[in-house]
């Protein structure tokens, strides 16, 4: 029995999604993907294959989530959040997986990505930390902080 | 009688929309929303509920405008404008517009924003201001004044 | 007969399409465009009329390419590559091939743009160039350099 809402023009191509959870349109949700309970997923995402997704997250509008990035429960991700998993792309590149460039990225429980950041694969964004509107994230973010700018850089610590 | 065009995958949720304008493809106009004579909406645009724009304007391909934002005449958003209407955004917001965090945002008669800029909510876009592109706009910005960068600079102001 | 795959919510309004080249959903290419055999053009992009686009190509999620825009073989572009036309633009724009304001962008081949770019036209991305996410170019950009940041600057030459 289906317990997650997705808008008739979403892509779902798994059935891992959890109970509560909604999806709107123009949303594509790849295969092996999963997906906690009572997420919201916005309008025109693109969720890639395998990425992992907690409880309770919030992916707004237009944010490209990548194979290699893991969201924790609580996390907020805002507008057109673009993330990465190829740290020296080109268009020659064929199996990501194979190479040492392919990097993972991980949201930790909490944490809140202001809108428009772009995420350069590789670096984990920590607890509760909060990451102001148009960063660049461009290596680890410590628990707690609050840090914006492009590259991004941390002004509180542990706050 | 229709007097505006919509492509057939757009989503329109209001009929308070003005004569001559255009509402292109996966474009989501929710409830509430009031637009326009001889607006340009381009594609994959979402218009959250009750923003008002006014006439002649145009809204380029991609831009997220939320709840909160006033657009007056003549205003060009470049592609990809993001805005924003939670000056602390978490997963666990409820109702923003219960809380102080909610902030409006205006963009006066006129003004142009460039290409992919990101606008943080309680911010007014001065009267035939210009703003370059790929702007991170913090703060208040001067009628006719130029600005750009991360975060955004006036360069030249009454010009 | 049908050589290239698009799919069924992409809109497509040429038949210059090389062999082998993918369309992924809910993109829009545009009459006039011509791309070449084997390239990858993923969700949710825009290629506008009479854009021109090489063989061998990755053009990710979200891009916006605009007319004026030339593209040669094996280009990489990142997800969310941001382009433009018009070097002031405002709303009341009519006719940009009429403007000065219209300015061509040469994206050279092999060269790859990261995540999230804006790039100002009138500039050359030179070959084998490579461009960190999250910039904004405003300038040309020499071949085989490496270059980030808001404003784009160069950190490698003829590397």
């Amino acid at each position: 029995m289906k317990k997650y809402f997705h808008h008739e023009t979403a892509i779902v191509e798994t059935d891992q999604i959890g109970e509560g959870t909604k999806i709107w349109a123009w949303t594509h949700i790849s295969k092996g993907v999963k997906i906690g309970n009572n997420c919201v997923i916005g309008e025109g995402v693109h969720i890639g294959p395998n990425v992992e997704i907690g409880d309770n997250c919030k992916i707004q509008n237009h944010s490209l989530i990548y194979e290699g990035v893991y969201i924790k429960d609580d996390v907020f991700l805002g507008p057109n959040t673009i993330t990465t998993n190829d740290y020296i792309p080109s268009a020659s590149t064929v199996d990501f997986k194979k190479t040492p460039r392919f990097k993972k990225t991980y949201f930790e429980k909490g944490c809140s990505i202001g809108a428009n950041c772009t995420i350069i694969c590789g670096v984990t964004i920590g607890e509760k930390s909060l990451i102001g509107a148009g960063s660049v994230i461009t290596k680890n973010i410590p628990p707690f902080s609050k840090s914006f700018g492009n590259p991004c850089r941390i002004i509180t610590l542990n706050k």
